[in-house]
């Protein structure tokens, strides 16, 4: 078994509407000194055997990415 | 400066659509081998100044998970 975590997070230069939601919030509830907040999203792939590099950089960048306006990184875990 | 990821996931128990649909997609593309596919959401938090663990855990379980249905988990990153 194997765990493989993806990230996917809006580029930086991508303007983040949801991020930009989320720091205003966190103002009203009174937590001061947040400079930016990007909201993302985190895929968790469990599988059999392990996936190849080339596999996964295929499976980020064609499937759980827009790689026009998204960065991702991939973790394996216990690799 | 700190920098804090908040990573958001459905509680096992929960029937996660997102990910079952990726998990099919990845089945589509010849990937093979997959168990399970979980999606959730990932905030990177950066501020001028640390946040307490305390005041970490308020954001994260008021503002950002639905902890009904969602866990979450808090990395404060160069700590």
């Amino acid at each position: 078994m194997a765990r493989v975590v993806v990230n996917v997070m809006p580029k930086q230069e991508i303007l983040d509407p949801q991020g930009q939601a989320v720091h205003r919030a966190l103002g009203r509830i009174g937590v001061t000194g947040v400079t930016d907040v990007r909201q993302g999203k985190r895929f968790v792939i469990d599988t059999e055997k392990d996936l190849s590099a080339d596999e996964l950089q295929e499976i980020a960048s064609k499937l759980l990415a827009n790689t026009v306006i998204e960065d991702f990184d991939i973790v394996v875990e216990g690799a």
